[in-house]
C-alpha cells in the first residue's frame, strides 16, 4: 500500500486569512494587534485570552500563509496535514455572527486543502492538505443551525472532521441538548478533534511568573481531561458508539486517571448505574493524538488503550488486563496519530527543525514494544485509515 | 531481613479524636453534623467542603478510633500503617489555633502510635502504627512558630514525616517564605507527604449531578500536579536536594505531563534558565505513592522515575531514554509506596475486604516488568527503608 510510511501531521492548526482579518478587527481579546518593538520594529502579535500573560504572543504568516505551511512541512518531511483552525475558534461570537464565519470559514478551508499539491507518490489521490471544520458552538445556537453545519462539512470532500472545544452551547460537551449533534456527526462519519482553550482557573497558577508554561503545560490538558470525562459520565459513548473523538496532546491526563476515575464511579452507585462499562472501557473507543513529547508517555497511553475491551463488564477489577504484555501496546497503536502543534511552539533560534516534532518524531521511535509496523501507523498509516484518504 | 515482607500502609487517614471534637463543634464547613436519616436513624455526616455534593458523606468510628484503623489492617494483612490526619488539616484555621493545636494533635498522633502493639515478627522492634505530623500552615503564622512544630515533630519518635496540603502559609507551596521550612524539614529528614484538598474551581465539572467523580478523580490529582509542578519550577529541589515528597495518588497527573511540562519549560528561556535541569529530572527525586488502581498506571509512574537521571542535562531530548526499556521500571520501583486511603472509599456492601485495597495491590502484582523484590519493595520494602522503621 503505497500510502503505508507517510507521515501525517493531525494536529496542526491555521488561522485562515479571513479569521485573521476578523482579530485584527477586534480591540478585546482574542485579538491581533501592531505594536513597536524596543528596537523600533512593528511586530503583530495574538492575544488569546484576556490577562494572558507576557501580553500574547509574536504571531506571523506561518499562521495564515499556506506556503508557510507547506514549507513546514517539507522542511520536516510530513507528507500530509490535516488542518485545523487554532482556538478560540467562534466561541466568543454571537449565534448569527458564528454561524455565518462558520460556513465561510469552511469553504475557505476545502478551498485550501482542494488547491494544495497531491503527494508526489504515484498510484494515488492523495493530497498535501485535508482540514477539520468548524461548528457555530455557541450559545443561543440552533440545533438546525448546527446541523446544517454537519452536513456543509460533509460535503466538503476535503474536510474530514471538526474541530471542537469544550464549552458545547455553553454548558460543556455533556450537555443533552447536543444529542442530536452526536447523532448526526457519527451518521457522517466525521472525526471530531477536541481541543482545549480555556485550561482552568488562573488562580491555580499563583503569584510566580511562569510565562504560559502552566496554563499550556497543565491547563490545556486537565480541560481536554475534564471534557472527555463529562463525556463518558454521560453516557455518550454507549449512545452513540459510532462516534469518534480524537483527543488533543494524547488524551491530557484521562489515561493517567483513567482506573481512578474507574474506582470513583464504582463507589458511587447513581453515575455507576448510568454506564454500561467500566470507565476505562471508553478508552479504547478514542483517538489519541501523539503530541506528547515522549516515549513512556506515548507507550502508556496505547497501554490503556489497548487494555480497554478487558474492561467492558461494568464491575471490571484491576486485575483485567494482567497477562496482556506489550501486546496491549501493540493494540493501542492503531488509534495514536501523529502530530505536531504547529505553528505553536516555535523554535526559539533560526533552525532548520522544530524541536517540538523532532521530539514527536523521537518519542514514536522510542517507545519500548512497539515494531516497525506500530510505529509506521502512528506517524501515518492510522491517519490514512481514519480519515480515508486513500479513497478521498 | 525480618521487615522485607511487610505490608505497609503509608496512604491512610485519621480524624483524631480531639480533632474530630473539633469539627464537631463548628457550624460551618469544614464540619460534622448529625442529622436524621428517612428511617429514623440518628447519623454523623462529613462536610470537608462548603457547597459539597451530596450534603457531604458519612463519617463513623473507622474516622477516629484506633481498634477499628487495626481490624482493618487485620482484615487486609496490612502489617504497619502511617498514619496521617485527613484534610483539611488546620488551614481554615486562625494562626494562633492552628499553632497550639498541631501542638496538641502532634502529642495525640505520638501517642496513637508509640501505644500501639508491635508487628508480630521477631527480632524487630516495628510497631504496627508510625504517623506524619501536622504544621499550622496557615496565612500569618511565623516562621518561628512552623519550625517549632517541625522541631517538634522531629523529637517524636513515631512520627516519620509531614502531611502537607497546597496552600503553604496562603500563596501556594511556591513562596519564598517557605524557604526556611524546607530547609529544616530537609535537615530533620522527615518526609512530606504532600496531599490535595482543594481540588480546582468547581465550575469545571458543569451541571449533571456526578456526585463526588469528578472533583475526586480529578480535581484532587490536578491541585497535586499543579504544587508540584509550581514547586520544580520555583527550583526547591535544586536548592533542597535532599528534601524528600512524597506524591499522594500517585503523583496525580504529574509522570503523564512531564515531558510537555519540558517542553514547554523547553520554549520559555526565561523560566528555562531558572532550573538545573531538564523538568523530568526532578521526577526522579520524588517519592510516589502506589494508589492509582491500576497496573499499567504504575508501571508507567515507575517508568518516568527510572528515566530521570537521563534527563540530568537541562537541554535533553526525548529520546534521552531509550533503550532503558523495563530497566526504568525496576529503578522506578523504589521510590513507589503502597497506600490504601482508608477509611475513605468504603465498599458499598458489608464486605471483608475494601475494593480499593484489593485494586491497588492486584494493580501492584499486574505491573509488567516488576519482578517478585520490585513487588515485595513497593509493597512494603520501600517505606522501610524510606521511613527508617527499623531503626524506629
Amino acid at each position: 500500500m503505497a500510502a503505508r510510511k507517510l507521515l501525517v501531521d493531525i494536529h496542526t492548526h491555521v488561522y485562515l486569512p479571513r479569521y485573521a482579518s476578523f482579530l485584527r478587527s477586534r480591540d478585546v481579546a482574542p485579538r491581533i494587534f501592531s505594536r513597536t518593538t524596543p528596537t523600533g520594529k512593528t511586530e503583530e502579535r495574538l492575544l488569546i485570552l484576556d490577562n494572558e500573560p507576557s501580553g500574547g504572543r509574536p504571531i506571523g504568516p506561518q499562521y495564515w500563509d499556506r506556503d508557510e505551511k507547506l514549507k513546514f512541512m517539507d522542511r520536516h518531511g510530513i507528507n500530509v496535514s490535516i488542518i485545523s483552525s487554532a482556538n478560540p475558534w467562534l466561541d466568543f461570537l454571537p449565534a448569527p455572527t458564528a454561524h455565518k464565519l462558520a460556513g465561510e470559514l469552511n469553504e475557505d478551508l476545502e478551498s485550501y486543502c482542494s488547491t494544495s499539491p497531491s503527494i508526489s507518490e504515484t498510484g494515488t489521490t492523495i493530497k498535501r492538505l485535508y482540514g477539520f471544520g468548524l461548528l457555530p458552538l455557541v450559545p443561543n445556537i440552533s440545533t438546525t443551525a448546527l446541523l446544517e453545519i454537519v452536513d456543509q462539512i460533509s460535503r466538503l470532500p476535503h474536510l474530514k472532521g471538526i474541530i471542537m472545544g469544550t464549552k458545547g452551547i455553553g454548558n460543556g460537551l455533556d450537555d443533552d441538548a447536543l444529542e442530536p449533534l452526536w447523532a448526526a456527526i457519527a451518521r457522517a462519519n466525521l472525526v471530531v478533534f477536541l481541543h482545549p482553550h480555556y485550561g482552568v482557573d488562573s488562580s491555580a497558577w499563583g503569584d510566580k511568573d511562569n510565562g504560559h508554561v502552566l496554563p499550556l503545560a497543565l491547563g490545556f490538558p486537565f480541560e481536554t481531561t475534564t471534557a472527555t470525562t463529562r463525556l463518558i459520565l454521560s453516557g455518550v459513548f454507549d449512545r452513540h458508539p459510532d462516534l469518534r473523538i480524537l483527543l488533543a496532546h494524547s488524551g491530557g491526563t484521562l489515561p493517567q486517571l483513567s482506573s481512578r476515575l474507574a474506582s470513583c464511579v464504582d463507589h458511587d452507585p447513581v453515575v455507576a448505574s448510568r454506564l454500561q462499562h467500566d470507565a476505562r472501557y471508553y478508552l479504547g473507543k478514542l483517538y489519541f493524538d501523539a503530541v506528547a513529547y515522549g516515549s513512556e508517555e506515548l507507550g502508556f497511553v496505547s497501554d490503556v488503550i489497548g487494555r480497554a475491551e478487558r474492561f467492558s463488564s461494568p464491575t471490571a477489577s484491576a486485575d483485567a488486563s494482567k497477562g496482556l504484555g506489550f501486546e496491549k501496546r501493540v493494540i493501542g497503536s492503531s488509534r495514536m496519530l501523529f502530530g505536531t502543534d504547529h505553528p505553536f511552539f516555535p523554535p526559539l533560534k533560526e533552525s532548520d527543525q522544530w524541536k517540538s516534532v523532532v521530539e514527536n518524531l523521537e518519542a514514536i521511535d522510542g517507545v519500548d514494544g512497539w515494531g516497525d509496523s506500530e510505529k509506521d501507523a502512528v506517524r501515518g498509516g492510522n491517519a490514512v485509515r481514519v480519515f480515508g484518504l486513500e479513497s478521498a
